[in-house]
Formats: structure tokens, C-alpha cells, sequence
């Protein structure tokens, strides 16, 4: 008889089908293969820490909060193989085979600030129990990766619910880029916004950027609105100033990769473009992130580094070249709209407003 | 013997091969097969009239000159084949043959005004020669033809000189779609600006927006300036404010498709937005186009009907499927951006700033 390890049976599932996490059962996480969609809606299966590794790498899971949570529960699929003999691993034995495979995970996407804290919080789980049998470590952490995965759904909803209070019956929403169920445990940041707006009874409707270069818009939010049953229609970016400008948009709800001090947000790239637009409308531009987004040791927006990627995302984005060989092509990840344009920043605690240093230190001081 | 038709032979080059006209020679009109760029350049040989209207048809040929011009020289092919036997054709025969002719060409683009306009033109010279040989008139159509090329080239070569005196050397600049040498005799109106300046011994950059969903920007911007030795950027339309704010945007140059009598300008989808971002960044915003564009009978902008295209250009766009089955698509052909933002008009005649109904009345009337 093997000693299985001691992970109770887990069985969750979205409401809509639009969590990056189907279920973790026996041992074995289930993702929806986002790199896949919308073209296909395929669930993978990861068995070991490599499974997950590639995952992560191949971008079938993506979105901050959504690689930490995979990252804690690649923890536990790398020390499974330790239960797998007859006798019970020692601690110490069990401490390495975490070490090694938090390690191991932190290679698969090493600019993921999100994957490093999950680990990090994997290891000072195990390390706290000095006395533990390998076993009851092993059942610690998961409980700690599933601590992770349920304190982010339980943020996002608290996001969603103070979001829907800036939404009134009827209005039409614009978004940018991916700050939904799919980046996140199951609900979203932004899109958890109209979650909840819905589920409030709010009848809403959307208009989804399609996001150049990677159409995260285009592949995975309108996939993901559709799947919660919310209006929604595709636009190219180039479009929501004019929607604006015939009074179709009443207000923009976007996510964010980081806040400094000063309330400058940097997100995808494209996401300044929307809140100049929303200004010259007087359309409400919000910003919806937990604290954790908050990077208080900048002052503000210029110092937060534009990180370029690889040119041919734009040359050959889709299988077909569509800009000449050898032409320059610029192509940040994203960019930085500043603190000026933004009407409100949605957290777990409430929303930020007027979002400058002096309103944010007050908020995360009484936290 | 057989009637050759008496066309004399021409052999012209655009400087840096990016017209779409690269010769006329013994019947045979030879464009740049502009489908297949950026991938390839690829010269296809008109040889027939049916050939003409199979190059407009699938958009070999693109940009209302461009359009205008090729549909000229269509009649011009049109009518050859009366010649080819031993006795000269009847005037009856050939003006039936003009008339047939640019009846079937009307039919390769519907919309496009400047395909009937020089169709039009064509069958009133036939018409103004009662008492001519066919053979004489032949030789006047292919004059015509050649008149309304030249013209256009004429046309663009002034806008760029006016254009050329709202650059500084070492200027930044930004366009959107295509508005160039492919869309005109050889020149073009936004990018003949550019060409202008460079000719005028200015020191130019330009960033290329790729301009969804067709990335005219991408495919033929891109590789027109490059193909003239324009030191040229690609980027994705979202990213032009961010540029703007990071002040690397001296100026902005657009074509327009039409302007009503008050300055409000139609153009390709996404002109609007970009307007709306130079405002914002205190970047002037010009519209280069000569006076055919104007559509006096117009009052503003408001009455320009706005064509939306189908929705698998931003679907399937590049090959692969990007967006859902099923989800609604918004996709306008065009936007208007209003008047009040754009800085000047730059027309053959010179520009026209400040952009008004009576400063656009006062230009055409000195005309």
C-alpha cells in the first residue's frame, strides 16, 4: 500500500465555465488551456510540477493572480512523488523536494511578481513547522495553496461588489485587454465588476477592446462575457474614442499590473490610449486591483520600467506576416496612465478616490 | 497587317517602386499586386479590361486616385481588341465599346466615387469628338487616361510642397492607413507630405500606425516609407498617445476619404482617435487632401454615412480565428473627427487653417 499524499478531494467549478481552474482532484489540477481559446475550450491536466512549469511558460494559464495560484498548487504536485513508496518521506527529505520545486517554478516566467510571492509563501509554510511530520507538512501546504487560490476569490468578489456601486441599470461599459475570471481564480477584477454588477441585477452591456498585439480582448474576454451570459461586442482598439464620442460608453473599468505611490497605474499597453479618450468625453475611467497591485516604494508612474517584447508578435501575430521583414517595430507591454485620468480606484476595501498619494496612503494606513 | 491601337508607349517608374502603376507599355498595364504585400512584391500585367476589374475587385489596387486611374486605363484596354483585326473599327462600334466597358468597371468597387468620376470622364471625351475616326479617339482616351495620372501625380506633388512647410527638420511624425504612393498616382497625400520634406532635405521620422482591422499601416505604410528611405516605426494604433505623451510625436499627417463643408473629416477608422490624442498632447493634427475630397453638399460631418464592414475582418483577420463564434462585432469602415481638431487641411492650393466652413468657402471660391 502507497502512502497517498493527504490532499482532500477538491471539486469546484465557475459558475460560467470561465475560471482558469477547473478543479483539483486526487492530486491533479485541472486548467482551462486559455492559448487555445476561443477556438477551443480544452481542459489540461497537470500531474507533476512539470506539467504545471509548461503551463505557466506556454501562457495556458496567464494573469498575475492566476500563476501565483498555479505556482502553489505546482508546490504540492512536486512533492506528491515523495508519498508514492511505501514509507512516509522525512521532513527534511519532504523540505528539499519543496525547495527544489519552488525553485524550479520560479523559472517558468521569471517577470511574474505574483509566482515568486505564491512560492515564497509555499516555503515559509513548510519552513514554520520544524517539528512536523512530512505529512502534516504536506497537508499544510495544501491548505496553503488553496488558502492562496480562495483569499484571491474572496478579493475579487469584495472588488466586484464595491465596482458594482459605480454602475447604474442599463449603462454600457467599455474594457481593455483581460482582468477576468481567466487571469484570476474565478471572477476577475475588472470583468468581476460586471460579475457582480449582473448578479446584483444590474442589466448591463459591454464593449471589449480587442487588445494588440496578443487580442487578449478578442480571445478571452469576449469568450469569458459570453460564457457569464453578459452582452457583449468586440471592437478593434482603435474604435472606443469614436463610441465615445456618439455617447455609447458610460463608463471604462480596466485592471492594472501596477500602481505606485502617486495612483499612476501601468497596465496593457493601449490602456492610457482609453483613459485619454474617456477624459475628453467625460466618461468615468476606474481602475479595479487589490492592494497587493500597489507598489508604494515608487513615487510615482515614471519609475515603474516599460518592458519591450519581441517585435514579431506584431509582425507574424497570427500565423500570417503582416508587416515587412526589417521594418522597426515598437512594442512595449504596457504603458502608464497617470493619476490625473483616473476617476477612481476599486480595491477590497473600497473605492479610491480622488486617487492621489495622500488618498491612497489614508486608505492602506486604516487597512 | 492588324490596326494596332495608337497608344504611344510609356515606360515611367516611380523613384522608389511604390506606385501601384509601374508602366504602361503596348496595352499592358502593369500594377503592384498590393494583396500581396508586405510579403511580396509582385508585379500583375493587365492585359484586358476584365483584368483591370479583377485587380479593383479583389483590391490589387486600392485608393480612390489609384482606383480612378486604373479604371481609365481599363477603357483604354477595353476598347483594344477593336483593333486587332484588319480594318479599323466604326466610331459607332468604338463609342459602344467605351459605353460597355465603363458600365462593367463601375461595377468592381460600387462605392468608390472616384471610380465613376473617371469613368465618367472618360466616356464625355469620347463623346466631345462626334465627327473623329475611331482611331482618333482611341488615341484621345489614352490621352485622357494618361491626363487623369498625371493630374493626380501633380495633385500630390503639391500637397506634399505645402504640407513639406509644416515640417521641421528632425521632425517626429505619425500616420494612420494608408495614404501614400499605393493609394495615388506615385506620391500620395499624408505620405507625399512626408516624401516632401525628405526631398526638401528635412530629416524625418515617421511611427506607422498598423491600423486595425485591414493594416493598411502595417502592409503598405510601412513598406512605402521604408521603400523611399524614410526611417519608419511600426506600432499598434493604442499605442500613438502613449508616444504623444512621452513627447515623441512633433506632428500627425492623415489622408481624409471625404470633408464636409464645416472641416469635419471622414477617414479610416481610428483617425478619430488619434485627433483626440493630439489635442490632448497639445500635437498638431493635419488632414492632407486635395479639393476632390471635399463634399460641399455636406453640412458637417454628422450627415456622412458611416459603412460597417464584416465582422471576420477583426474575426479571422490574419487567418486564425482571434475571436469567438458568435460574438457581436462593431466595424465601422471610418470615423469623423470634427473639425475643431483638426489643426489645418493641406490641399493642392495650399492650407486651409483655420478649419471652418467660411475659411473652406473662401479657399474654394479664390479657386
Amino acid at each position: 500500500m502507497s502512502a497517498q499524499p493527504p490532499y482532500e478531494t477538491l471539486s469546484w467549478k465557475s459558475p460560467a465555465g470561465a475560471s482558469p481552474f477547473e478543479e483539483l482532484r486526487g492530486g491533479r489540477l485541472t486548467l482551462i488551456d486559455q492559448t487555445r481559446l476561443p477556438a477551443e475550450f480544452l481542459l489540461m491536466t497537470c500531474k507533476t510540477s512539470e506539467d504545471v512549469w509548461r503551463a505557466i511558460k506556454q501562457l495556458s494559464v496567464r494573469g498575475a493572480p492566476a500563476i501565483g495560484i498555479a505556482a502553489a498548487y505546482g508546490v504540492c504536485l512536486g512533492i506528491q512523488p515523495l508519498f508514492a513508496g511505501a514509507n512516509r518521506p522525512t521532513r527534511g527529505d519532504l523540505i528539499a523536494a519543496v525547495e527544489k520545486t519552488a525553485a524550479y517554478l520560479a523559472t517558468s516566467r521569471p517577470t511574474a511578481v505574483n509566482l515568486f510571492w505564491a512560492l515564497d509563501r509555499m516555503k515559509a509554510r513548510a519552513a514554520a513547522m520544524p517539528d512536523a511530520e512530512s505529512d502534516r507538512i504536506a497537508a499544510a501546504l495544501m491548505s496553503e495553496a488553496k488558502t492562496i487560490h480562495d483569499e484571491d476569490r474572496l478579493l475579487c468578489r469584495r472588488i466586484g461588489r464595491f465596482g458594482a456601486n459605480l454602475i447604474k441599470d442599463g449603462d454600457t461599459l467599455l474594457t481593455h485587454c483581460n482582468a477576468g475570471a481567466l487571469a484570476t481564480a474565478d471572477y476577475g477584477t475588472a470583468l468581476g465588476v460586471f460579475y457582480a454588477a449582473q448578479e446584483a441585477g444590474k442589466k448591463i452591456s459591454v464593449y471589449a477592446d480587442e487588445t494588440r498585439p496578443l487580442l487578449q480582448g478578442a480571445r478571452l474576454t469576449a469568450w469569458e462575457l459570453a460564457a457569464h451570459g453578459i452582452d457583449v461586442t468586440l471592437i478593434c482598439d482603435s474604435m472606443a474614442a469614436m463610441l465615445m464620442r456618439r455617447k455609447k460608453i458610460d463608463a471604462v473599468f480596466v485592471g492594472a499590473d501596477r500602481i505606485a505611490a502617486n495612483g499612476d497605474v501601468a497596465n496593457k499597453i493601449g490602456t492610457y490610449s482609453v483613459a485619454v479618450a474617456a477624459r475628453a468625453h467625460g466618461v468615468p475611467f476606474y481602475v479595479a486591483a487589490p492592494f497587493s497591485t500597489f507598489d508604494l516604494t515608487l513615487s510615482d508612474g515614471s519609475q515603474i520600467p516599460i518592458e519591450q517584447r519581441d517585435p514579431e508578435e506584431i509582425r507574424r501575430g497570427f500565423g500570417r506576416q503582416t508587416a515587412p521583414d526589417g521594418i522597426k517595430i515598437y512594442n512595449p507591454a504596457f504603458d502608464v496612465t497617470p493619476a490625473e485620468l483616473v476617476s477612481g480606484i476599486v480595491t477590497e476595501k473600497g473605492v479610491i478616490t480622488p486617487v492621489d498619494a495622500g488618498e491612497i496612503r489614508r486608505f492602506i494606513q486604516t487597512e
